[in-house]
């Protein structure tokens, strides 16, 4: 861990360039749109340690699988979000010298990355080995406002020489992801065009045949005044094109290029319009001009922060902390397009090959729920939807009816493949079911429930009754050989959680369908055909919930983690001595596997999920005993811990928690932010801080708040959408909850009902 | 499975060659011979499917760990037995053609492993597409006697053309291991020289400098009599050495090349007197002759089989499947040298890499026991004496006090990498000290003991000690978290057999130790002070020793798998519908795990070691239990329920599961003999015969014996070594038992003791 960046409101601050802390910020430093992103890489030559990505949401590879021993049932191969063509690059001469910081001396080097506006800005001056002095200003965004077009303003100013610079702004698609299991190289290219001032490349995908183009256009000035280059050579090369320019330059001067780039994929064009899509784009963009494109991109953000900004008075660095997450969210997913997910890496690295898991459905829905219209939600809960035929096949493989949702995936096929998670850890089939009752509990939009859910969830319970067995001998049903959410256990039998989803997840099915049948029975038949569900196996859900197996430590009475949790050595975390953690990078996986200690929240997950299910005293116990027990080396632990620490009043702890997540990624809390930052992980501190500190809750169409005040806060602030009316909720030394926009809302505060119009707002 | 060689009882006959069969054929018909070892490939060049395989004992190499999930603790590599210099190679042409197999029309081809005498004979005639006929006949073997010489005899007739035939003996340097993780070439060249009539080359490893040096020279002769060739051409080029011969023939000449090979290695001698060495060694070969080399190389036979015979009247598959597995046990491993063991796959392939696994304590060291002179089974004992600092730094890896043995190994360091086999199937540090315990009870030589045993004993029982966990509320020490002999079932908790010879070893080493005090106490005190050994230490084995939990089925009255066993859905293996069968096959990993049915004895393999402990009728149950749970999908698994059937008096149950182990590589029971042969099994189905049919135990320094004679023989004999005293036991209409040579045995014979001498077979 270490504070790196500068605290600010807004803004994240790197000042002096820190060679062996570069892929730290270049991961801080991301920009994204929703339909690409990159990360905090320099558009000049840097010959450094840098990790250069350029990643198109959706764009994927099927990279062979690389594993020791082959298990029957491992997919043949790992999607990954591809590193593709890299845009931003401009390479610059000073008088024939390359700037490479790497080989110059470098001065007042700052790199800020602007969340309220979204745009990365760095400047710095380069002292070459000819003492020639230059100063670099560079600040660049993806738009918001048009995804397809990114724009770079890129000034070059001699401070103390006359002489020729060249710039040479360039499209190249020769690109390597770092995390290729064989070293393979993932594209080829198509089509290539270097004219002056129209540069174009087409790349396709080695396999699948995904296709990305990019176009790009230039712009030269001085201080405002525009003028055409000296000499202008096209280069065109395997997988590049480029523009090489030369200019004249006196001291003083202040040359600026403004690169403007469009990239398009045949995800949404047909493969024979690419080029033109992409140069047309990329003419609507010069012709606009950066600062119209800017103001564009600019107002976007703005109505993005009008939705989900958290304001904290009173502490610079939570402030800084919690935008920072919101700000990578929303440059992660914008919910527009059904097909796209939310990596655990976004657009920041290749790690985990920027494919779905349950982290969507359990970190980032309620996330999005909250901070964006409701079809945004929706299009996640389609997303999975679409994937339902490949659900099954995916059961069928593994021997099962119904369907069993991959761990990791890009299309719907699994692409895991560690036996213990990919075969076992089926606990996220109950993710994607509960996501379809949040989604409809927070939305009230129960027709989804006929239009998608019941298939969803007719689908998954089957899977759950085929995959529980009957155990005569106690008359209960179980679920052996399973991974919780806690991966420090595996291939364990009656985890407590995955036996609660299971059975909750039948007995959803069958509200859902008979709210279907009651409310829309045409469908309802409609889907019982379809599904060919007959009464019997309904029945058999219903014998499986009644007689469903619960672990319990009745010692303790709480809930038993699994079968064999208390034949383990039960220690607490603080006893460990100094150097044993984290557990992950300091023992064997053995002794981690034999351990008490809990990796993230597992039976404090069910009791996230079904809060309601259980009285305080309960909750108490569990949560009692399982933190003690928790060791949080999952970046989604903290926060449902830190959630339910809110519920029991242990203020203290749930601000403890929370400051575990809030910072992840900024002050590199885990040593592992080089490769990207944890994005899913981010949902998880907004909810720390709505769902805990604010105790924001839905029920029966009604919104529940609790707030209370962090100590070391003067005052924070949040935003929620509920049902297309916008609330403003201010904790300080009163609650205000104000109405900004939408219907009256009725909202229950410390257990009082209010109703909330615009012209009444609530202070308690 | 298929009969594809034809039976005799002392010929492997293959006739007609079927390409696809090859890598089959190949397997079965290696030869070997304790240093070195060869696959049944052909000397002339061959472009169909083949396995080209040449292996020297202990030459191995650390290939670069392949893993899809880095796990902490796993090995950074994996030691594979190195195929090395091809030394058999001898290219044919006829008239300008290259002779093929592949390439031309091939009559009455056959291919004979001799297991009495070892060698190899093949012939055939080679119809090319001038339509010259050549008759070839080859003959070679690896001299069991001066094992680092072997020989080839190769004869061409040419049947209906005069003309030139070429004959170029080589060796070959550049040979590649097909199961590298990484497609990469081991080897390296150090020094080659071709001259006329005398070639070698030297090859050294690029990781730890192991050097193989071969030297080759040959003899032409046209039916007996000696000739020079018309002319003679020197190659040399990377990692190769020939000599190209032109000999001009006429039909019905007999022209036989004679390729003398020495093959020397840098574990016995310094590096600059490898060449020397190999060089010496073939020269005095060649003088010797073949005739002379093979009479000595069969004599070894003749006293191999002396030893080590087993004769079945009235089966001959059954005597041809019983003596092929002899015959490769004893090519495998002969016993000379300390650094050596066995792999699963002796020198018949490359699967497994080579290495040690429990099998050899577990299987192989009863049969060399029984076969062989008592310093044979000894220095497989001695070969684990000393990796035992390895096995303590491994122990120590993954937080344990105490020895742990690797699951595979070459050096003594770990090499395996799955978590649930390297890290949780620690049972193998049992067999290590059972193997201790069965070289005592067999030979007699308890002084062991005091000179390597104690230390092995104390370290494997700290490892024990620290390795159960106390329980508290059920006042019991329990092992969680273990994979046991049946890797069908992965981290379970409280596997019985891990279990009952964890707690077993704690109570031999105590014994040990006490022996060692009376008999040789000066030892015994500075072992003490060696191994810092406190008598607390020994204490707290004892507790453990009396609170061991033991998992029980109460219903069933017999010992449970493990913890959960009997928790999961309980089926017959008769019961599965046809088409499941082998379920490692047909099944999903994680279905195989969470199913009942068993890889391998698990229960039984305890119940085999501990005979003594368990009456009959606990013996019957837990047979009648787990026998129809268990699917035998190791080759390991048959014989022993084939021993404990023998003991229950399931005489057809014996003979039926003997059956599967008898002829497994012989008829391709698994359809994987194609990458090389079970060696280690076939132990196993040795003793199938001697311990289970035979009913050979030894208790208190006397044999046991109380043997049956399966329906379909009519006869059986089997020799065994008891203390230096050979004895013959004929099972037949009665039993005839004989003293071959030897002091006077005492022989306990259904119950009934006998001293047997030379003059004095007794016959029951």
């Amino acid at each position: 861990m270490r504070e790196y960046f500068n605290s600010d409101d807004w803004l994240i601050i790197e000042e002096g360039f820190e060679p062996e802390y570069n892929r730290v910020a270049e991961s801080a430093m991301s920009l994204g749109n929703g339909h690409m992103g990159i990360r905090g890489n320099f558009e000049e030559k840097y010959s450094g340690d840098s990790l250069s990505g350029t990643y198109y949401a959706g764009i994927y590879y099927p990279d062979k699988t690389k594993v020791g021993w082959w298990k029957n049932g491992y997919p043949e191969w790992f999607a990954k979000v591809l590193n593709g063509i890299n845009f931003i690059g401009i390479d610059v001469k000073v008088n024939g010298l390359e700037l490479d910081i790497a080989k110059c001396t470098v001065i007042d080097f700052q790199r800020i990355l602007n969340m309220k506006h979204g745009y990365l800005e760095r400047s710095f001056v380069a002292v070459d080995k000819n003492n020639n002095k230059t100063k670099i200003i560079s600040k660049r965004f993806l738009s918001m406002a048009e995804s397809e077009i990114a724009a770079i303003k890129y000034s070059v100013i001699p401070l103390n020489y006359d002489g020729e610079i060249t710039l040479n702004p360039y499209l190249d698609g020769k690109v390597v992801n770092e995390d290729s299991n064989y070293d393979e190289y993932f594209w080829e290219e198509v089509e290539k065009k270097a004219e002056d001032n129209l540069c174009y490349l087409n790349m396709k995908t080695k396999k699948l045949d995904f296709r990305v183009s990019c176009a790009m256009k230039y712009e030269l000035s001085n201080k405002n005044d525009k003028f055409h280059p000296k000499e202008m050579t096209l280069i065109s090369k395997e997988d590049y094109v480029a523009n090489l320019l030369s200019v004249s330059v006196k001291t003083g001067d202040e040359i600026t290029l403004t690169k403007y780039i469009s990239a398009v994929t045949n995800r949404d064009y047909n493969n024979e319009d690419l080029v033109n899509k992409a140069v047309n784009a990329v003419n609507k963009a010069y012709e606009s001009g950066y600062d119209n494109l800017f103001e564009a991109h600019k107002e976007t953000w703005d109505n993005k922060w009008e939705e989900n900004d958290i304001t904290i008075v009173g502490d610079k660095k939570a402030q800084q902390g919690i935008r920072f997450n919101i700000f990578h969210l929303n440059q992660t997913y914008t919910g527009e397009d059904q097909r796209l997910n939310i990596g655990p890496k976004g657009f920041t690295g290749e790690k985990y090959g920027g494919s779905t898991y349950w982290d969507t459905e359990a970190y980032c829905l309620p996330f999005y729920l909250s901070t964006a219209p409701s079809k945004i939600a929706k299009n996640l809960l389609i997303y999975r939807y679409n994937h339902l035929e490949k659900a099954k096949e995916n059961a069928r493989k593994l021997g099962f009816k119904g369907a069993l949702y991959p761990m990791v995936t890009m299309n719907g096929e699994e692409c895991h493949n560690e036996w213990e998670i990919t075969f076992e850890e089926i606990h996220r089939n109950g993710a994607i079911a509960y996501a379809i009752y949040n989604y409809v509990n927070y939305t009230g939009d129960k027709k989804h429930l006929a239009d998608y859910g019941i298939e969803v969830l007719v689908e998954i319970s089957r899977f759950w009754a085929d995959r529980v067995n009957y155990n005569k001998a106690k008359d209960k049903y179980m679920i052996l050989g399973v991974t919780g959410p806690n991966e420090y256990e595996n291939n364990v039998n009656n985890n407590w959680y995955t036996n609660t989803i299971a059975s909750w997840t039948l007995g959803y099915a069958m509200e859902a369908l008979d709210y279907v049948k009651n409310e829309y029975s045409d469908i309802y038949y409609r889907l019982l055909q379809k599904l060919e569900l007959k009464e019997q196996e309904v029945d058999k859900w219903k014998d499986i919930i009644d007689k469903m197996y619960y672990p319990y430590i009745e010692e303790e009475k709480v809930f038993s983690q699994q079968d064999g949790y208390m034949d383990k050595e039960q220690i607490l975390v603080k006893e460990l001595p100094e150097g044993n953690l984290p557990i992950n990078q300091n023992w064997s996986w053995d002794r981690i596997l034999r351990s008490c200690f809990i990796k993230q929240a597992d039976v404090m997950q069910g009791i996230y999920f079904f809060n309601d299910r259980y009285d305080l005293d309960t909750i108490k116990r569990n949560f009692d005993f399982y933190e003690p027990r928790t060791v949080h080396e999952s970046s989604l632990s903290p926060c449902i811990y830190s959630i339910i620490a809110s519920q029991l009043g242990y203020e203290k702890k749930a601000y403890e928690l929370y400051l575990r997540t809030a910072r992840l990624d900024l002050d590199n809390y885990n040593c592992d932010s080089d490769d990207g930052l944890h994005i899913t992980s981010m949902a998880g501190t907004w909810m720390s801080v709505v769902h805990g500190f604010g105790g924001l809750k839905v029920k029966d169409n009604e919104l529940y708040l609790s707030p209370f005040l962090p100590k070391s806060w003067q005052e924070y602030s949040f935003r929620i959408l509920f049902r297309d009316s916008l609330l403003n909720v201010k904790v300080g030394n009163s609650v205000i909850i104000e109405l900004i926009s939408g219907d009256d809302v009725i909202i229950n505060v410390f257990k009082q009902k209010y109703t909330i119009n615009k012209n009444n707002k609530i202070e308690i």
